[in-house]
């Protein structure tokens, strides 16, 4: 199936609206339904052409789905997930977009065991979005060159990953499958640590000293403009792996310190090289 | 005077070439010397319209100079302003384009005062830049919207000051004045200490990881990809100052840690407001 007739998006902030915006751009979808708590961003949603209809009410959001997405702050998304379960078509697969998987993939199928509906579930992580919030933010080409973390678990059938992964590339994403568990170690070096460091930084930073901020201190900093409650949600939901990158960080730290301490130039040259390589290796 | 005769930029970089096509597109100096020590530097300066000639000879370059601007890394200022010193005509001024004042400014008033020729030199610190390197970068608007920190200390003559001052205004930068001492505590904060913990994010990173990252740790880690070698000299002038804004960072972070060890997550929210909001003061 290259095509859904009815796909439902859950929760249609930046990420969510996106999604509805490419799922229509690229003909995906006859129906897109958009649930979410507030009136004011589904009306948002439906004005930019995310969704073609909305509801606050997730059971009636979801009975026709046989494609549910999830895009809700990451807290929220096993019991959203589960409750869907309860209302979706028998055959639906329902997957989500949050950026931590472990809990959220253990959570959810420990409530599917328990339940009498057979419905399945992957969980995905688009490496996508920005600072910003908001439907009004959605961007149909958002997902594409980006990459998805799909994470199926012993539990997930073939076929239903197959099918999350088809969305994604459908969307423009470049897959990779990982584990729930190597994705959050993976995502906690390469985001959620630095996130915590970006924000330290900017409020290390004195305000009078503000004045004489340029493009290296901006560019430094920007992520630490996310949404604070979002981002309190995904490093407490990856406590473990998030601390452990930050032992990680602060041995490094640390080598630079001492260098500087004892005015070992060449050691601080070695050191800066070794950053400089591993940020290259990624171009712009 | 809103214009010079004979300007003479030493270090024909980013920097060097960019004030050198600032002053050619706004017709502000009849004669562009660029001086250098590599022909290949020198000649795609000119080639881009940079500088007018060329000269590896500093006292030869500088022999007709009314301003002479130093734009190499900071190691080799404060010894090429003074060389330039006992070659240029005698109511030159002087002035320089690097990270760090404290130790520059020092080192050339030290060697001015047992000079018998009485020479200006006012440090200056344009606040733009990229963590490209070359001539080939240059850019004439580079400067403009910008803040160039000037930094006179007490032996510097008012009418030297003025003069520095208006060269950077005529370029398109808004003008701070600061002391040599407070621009290194204010540039170690917003400049030097952040490239020092990018730097340590990017070494940290397991390059196994690499594959996920999105632009957030593109951004958080870009000024990494600075020339290692400018920023050992910049690091190791302004060790001080560097040292002391990481002790703030690293305090910062250890509250951030802490409150992740304790799950305590209401004081994880307010760490993470505090950031976004030191950085939304900013923009983007």
């Amino acid at each position: 199936m290259q095509r859904w007739e009815t796909v439902t998006i859950v929760g249609v902030g930046l990420i969510g609206a996106s999604i509805g915006l490419a799922l229509r751009k690229r003909q995906l979808a006859t129906t897109v339904v958009g649930v979410g708590r507030r009136a004011s961003s589904l009306r948002k949603a439906r004005q930019i052409g995310a969704v073609t209809s909305t509801t606050t009410d997730l059971s009636r959001g979801v009975r026709d789905a046989h494609l549910v997405i999830i895009c809700t702050p990451v807290e929220r998304i096993a019991t959203l997930a589960l409750e869907a379960s309860q209302h979706c078509q028998p055959d639906a697969i329902i997957t989500d977009a949050g950026s931590t998987k472990l809990e959220i993939v253990r959570l959810v199928e420990t409530g599917l065991k328990s339940s009498s509906r057979q419905i399945a579930f992957v969980g995905s992580h688009p490496m996508a979005g920005s600072e910003k919030n908001g439907p009004e933010f959605g961007q149909a080409n958002l997902f594409e060159g980006r990459v998805t973390v799909v994470t199926p678990s012993k539990q997930s059938k073939g076929d239903s990953v197959d099918e999350v992964e088809r969305l994604w590339k459908l969307l423009g994403s470049k897959v990779v499958r990982m584990s729930p568990k190597d994705h959050d170690r993976s995502v906690a070096a390469i985001s959620h640590m630095p996130h915590l460091v970006a924000s330290a930084i900017a409020a290390a930073t004195p305000p009078e000293e503000l004045e004489l901020a340029s493009t290296g201190w901006l560019d430094t900093t920007r992520i630490a403009s996310g949404d604070p409650e979002l981002w309190r949600q995904i490093l407490i939901q990856n406590r473990g792996g998030v601390l452990k990158s930050l032992d990680k960080f602060e041995k490094v730290l640390a080598t630079f310190r001492q260098a500087l301490e004892r005015d070992q130039q060449e050691k601080l040259l070695q050191l800066l090289e070794a950053g400089k390589q591993r940020r290259d290796s990624l171009g712009n």
